[in-house]
């Protein structure tokens, strides 16, 4: 079965354990732009992407979206699988930003794995840690520190200046201008790549959406 | 030894197990206001509360502290071995709230434990799904909604109003005020009253301190 190829762990499994995969795991094809999943009352279990991307957003009282993170080839998703994860009670809606298939494992089957599986258990328990980070990042940057708002704005009265698009400068000379060190940055300017704001090359970044930057930083 | 009576999987360790624990658990004593942990870089280890409590914080640039979550006899503290959780690179202070005995546990024999037992690792997964649990509904509601800022501003207004410290009201009726669910009031009121700010009994809440809700509503 091909899921073996996608599932980190595979080797690690017995062949009773690898068998309950094959015969629960089921292959979901969706379009682009439908929501995989709603909230916290949602549970469709744990879901391995096979190929497309899938993107995990909170939305604010406003409707305002935050891009929490994106899930790729291989990964795992655990938020949709809240049901199972005890004390987990937050509220995120999961949405395919590109044509996607991924296989979808029920949540109490996956649950009954990792009990058993120590690998399964620190797999999953890596995987949350690493979006748990990803996430405590992003809020801390966006909402506390309003990173993104500063970075948009210096993008733009940087373009202005320069009369182009596109700007000849390091992370850390942005930095620099900006009080945040060269890591943040970058990290920032990554995020704003995968939204679509702005294209990144060596010693080069190119403003592409100029009016959701403009948004960005007036919001 | 008295730490198996505070590790909540300790009878699902093999002999071999609870040995190893035993012999690399130490007991520490720490007074109130110790800061215990201190950022990403700093990896003591796995904390087991026996006695006093934790405070697990977060600081601005401003230096504005948001206190994430508590942590009390029996509680396990992950964040303290950031350094074996690949992927968490998130900063968190940890300071002694009162005078406090915890056990640590050195992280890479805890990570070892992990890999082999099931029950620990997801006994650990648990530990960490709650607290991410908490800390997103907590920054959602403080950070982006400003929820905290409100609720003090209706404190102090109602009293004001009522011209006495002490509110006779439910949370639902707050709720309607602010136009929040009654869930998010009682949560955050908890939290208020956790912080020292405010005292909660039944059908009542007493405004214990004032001059610093009035600093956050003002904030």
């Amino acid at each position: 079965m091909e899921f073996s190829e996608y599932f980190p762990v595979w080797d690690k499994l017995t062949p009773v354990q690898q068998q309950m995969l094959a015969d629960n795991a089921t292959l979901r094809a969706v379009p682009k732009g439908t929501v995989v999943h709603n909230g916290s009352a949602d549970c469709i279990g744990f879901l391995l992407v096979r190929t497309g991307q899938l993107r995990v957003y909170i939305l604010s009282d406003e409707g305002r979206e935050v891009t929490l993170y994106r899930l790729f080839p291989r990964d795992l998703c655990v938020m949709s699988a809240s049901c199972i994860l005890r004390g987990l009670q937050y509220d995120v809606t999961i949405e395919a930003e590109k044509d996607t298939e991924f296989w979808q494992i029920p949540a109490q089957r996956y649950k009954a794995l990792m009990e058993e599986s120590a690998p399964v258990a620190n797999y999953t328990n890596e995987v949350m840690t690493t979006h748990f980070s990803d996430v405590m990042w992003l809020i801390e940057q966006i909402l506390w520190k309003s990173f993104d708002k500063r970075l948009a704005a210096f993008l733009l009265e940087e373009s202005a200046l320069e009369g182009s698009p596109t700007l000849k400068t390091t992370h850390e000379t942005i930095g620099h201008h900006l009080g945040s060190p060269r890591e943040v940055v970058t990290r920032m300017l990554r995020y704003f790549q995968d939204e679509g704001l702005v294209k990144l090359s060596r010693g080069s970044v190119t403003l592409l959406d100029p009016d959701r930057l403009q948004a960005l930083a007036e919001d």
